[in-house]
């Protein structure tokens, strides 16, 4: 019985989500190499693993550790790799396939002298988020940067990493498209450039494109992460639709404030997250235990720490009673799903 | 030695600011009743204790059951009562002095009919915030709600809780006495109008007009929280020094790009929260172990799952190198706290 938020999460729909994206995968014969910073949870993890998939992504050397500890053997840490946790580095490359990223000398040199066991590189590109990564078109860098990985004992040169997050600015599928033919377009002349390495890799990520997409000619592996789950800013990008949205939050109704189109849940920041939209969440019926279509004029329109505050019509209000569970769908399922691994979450099968 | 995203929690700042208010309470003799729902830990409550606090306010059942735990005997529940965890209700009402929130009659009747053993009762009135509570007005609504406590076995009302929690709209000392100054007035006036009840507690919380106001007559107990550790925003607002915010975040640097006057640390969203101003946070310099001022014209920008990107001075930029530890202020303590200890955190004696 819910007695306070909890996040749902919906297994048919979310083994559903993996399914298809790793029909896709194998459709294109790119390596699926999911990412797990969305859910991370052990649980959700077998249900990629019943999907065929051997590979991972995470981003964190904590979650290397936390998904190495139920079997998980090749892992790709997509991040910048963190030279302060080189103990941490070295523990998980004894036992696993630890592939690891880079996008400077500077980290290269740093890595090289303390590594005491093989790891795989990849170098980061940076497709046009501009976070992170080289330019794909600055080779001189990339060469220079191969030539020491090159010249080490420990290190090997996988290929290219590149992520697309650019793609979640986008509004509908010809931008996420255009988005993702830029990216292929660079990535393809990246592969001529390095046609001396006939073997590399090139690693593509994030959701959006890889909803969407149904091209990926110059790649050999796709990292998408969210679509396991999706919410309601892949929605509005154009990546999903309503019905793959796979989580769910379930908050106690707690107060009535009818006079001001108000009612107060017990969900806040520290459930939701405060990444926003407009609003903080949009509202779903329930019934039969799972959730249904997206309540249209009802909004999840402000949090603070614990109390959530919900805008609706009059009539909507009055049929809620103190102690009802609302349910809402997230604005950014990764950042909510954090919060509440360590709160409470449930599988809805 | 840091290696990975850290809260640094300042003992030193963090008990000078316990000590003032501490004195600030007994100074207007008023109840101090900390909120500990910016902290959460055990040992930051062992600071309180050591300051003559033994009455405690959280915002959750689970903070409450986390606190009794450690031998705190007088809870009040800041929030308003979620009947659905009733459960938990009774075991806590069991062992130490429960106080809890209620605003309807609807509320109350739920709770009197499921009640095991006794527990307070603080009817919440609305100062202003608008978020929940009845308005001090309505005395038609607080006096059915006065005669159900009344008439139940289990329940002891115990006098009003209000929250000016508006006081974090304001900017600067002045605006924050108006707001308390009008806060005072309403709590005043229904003082007066429940002057049949001269034992009833009027309770008042916020770290703002805590922090800032010297008057206090109407009240009898205040219940700041935010103020253990201050942040950026109770900077703006007014609140506290730069010298009196308590925590920092330290963040190593995995990549630099002059270029574009950026850096990028490890430490996203999953560390800091998504609460922001203009910017997510500001860098301070360490020195000896403890930081120092803020550095003029350095922010961190953007902040995304893992990533944070700090805008800087090129000359800025330069100086750093891959493997730094960078120090940030916090936007806001509570949601960085409540993220960082399930991560890693330290104290800085």
């Amino acid at each position: 019985m819910i007695t306070k938020p909890t996040l749902l999460i919906d297994e048919k729909k979310c083994r559903t989500n993996i399914r298809m994206m790793a029909k896709k995968a194998r459709k294109h014969s790119l390596i699926f190499r999911p990412h797990f910073k969305t859910h991370q949870l052990h649980e959700v993890g077998k249900w990629f693993r019943e999907e065929g998939v051997s590979k991972i992504t995470v981003s964190s050397l904590d979650m290397a550790t936390y998904f190495a500890k139920d079997g998980w053997d090749d892992i790709t840490v997509a991040f910048p790799v963190n030279i302060l946790e080189i103990d941490t580095i070295n523990e998980l490359a004894k036992k696993i396939t630890l592939n690891i990223l880079v996008e400077s000398v500077e980290a290269v040199n740093l890595l090289s002298a303390r590594l005491a066991h093989a790891v795989n590189l990849f170098i980061k590109i940076d497709v046009g988020t501009h976070r992170t990564g080289i330019s794909p078109e600055d080779e001189a860098s990339i060469r220079s940067i191969v030539k020491l990985i090159e010249n080490s004992d420990t290190l090997t040169w996988l290929g290219f990493l590149a992520h697309a997050g650019h793609s979640y600015r986008c509004k509908g599928k010809d931008e996420i498209l255009a988005v993702h033919e830029k990216c292929m377009d660079q990535l393809a002349d990246l592969r001529s450039t390095f046609s001396g390495h006939p073997d590399l890799i090139i690693s593509y990520g994030d959701t959006p494109t890889c909803s969407v997409a149904d091209s990926f000619l110059p790649i050999d592996e796709i990292r998408p992460g969210n679509f396991a789950f999706y919410d309601l800013m892949q929605l509005k990008i154009g990546s999903c639709s309503e019905e793959q949205i796979a989580v769910a939050m379930a908050c106690p109704v707690v107060a009535k404030h009818p006079k001001r189109d108000e009612l107060i849940i017990y969900g806040g920041g520290v459930h939701f997250s405060k990444d926003q939209m407009e609003y903080f969440g949009q509202i779903v019926e329930f019934q039969e235990g799972r959730w249904g279509e997206i309540t249209e004029g009802v909004f999840l329109s402000k949090l603070s720490q614990e109390h959530g505050t919900i805008s609706a019509p009059k009539e909507w209000i009055e049929q809620k009673k103190v102690g009802d569970i609302i349910k809402i769908l997230p604005i950014h399922s990764c950042l909510t799903m954090n919060l509440m691994r360590h709160f409470s979450w449930e599988v809805v099968v």
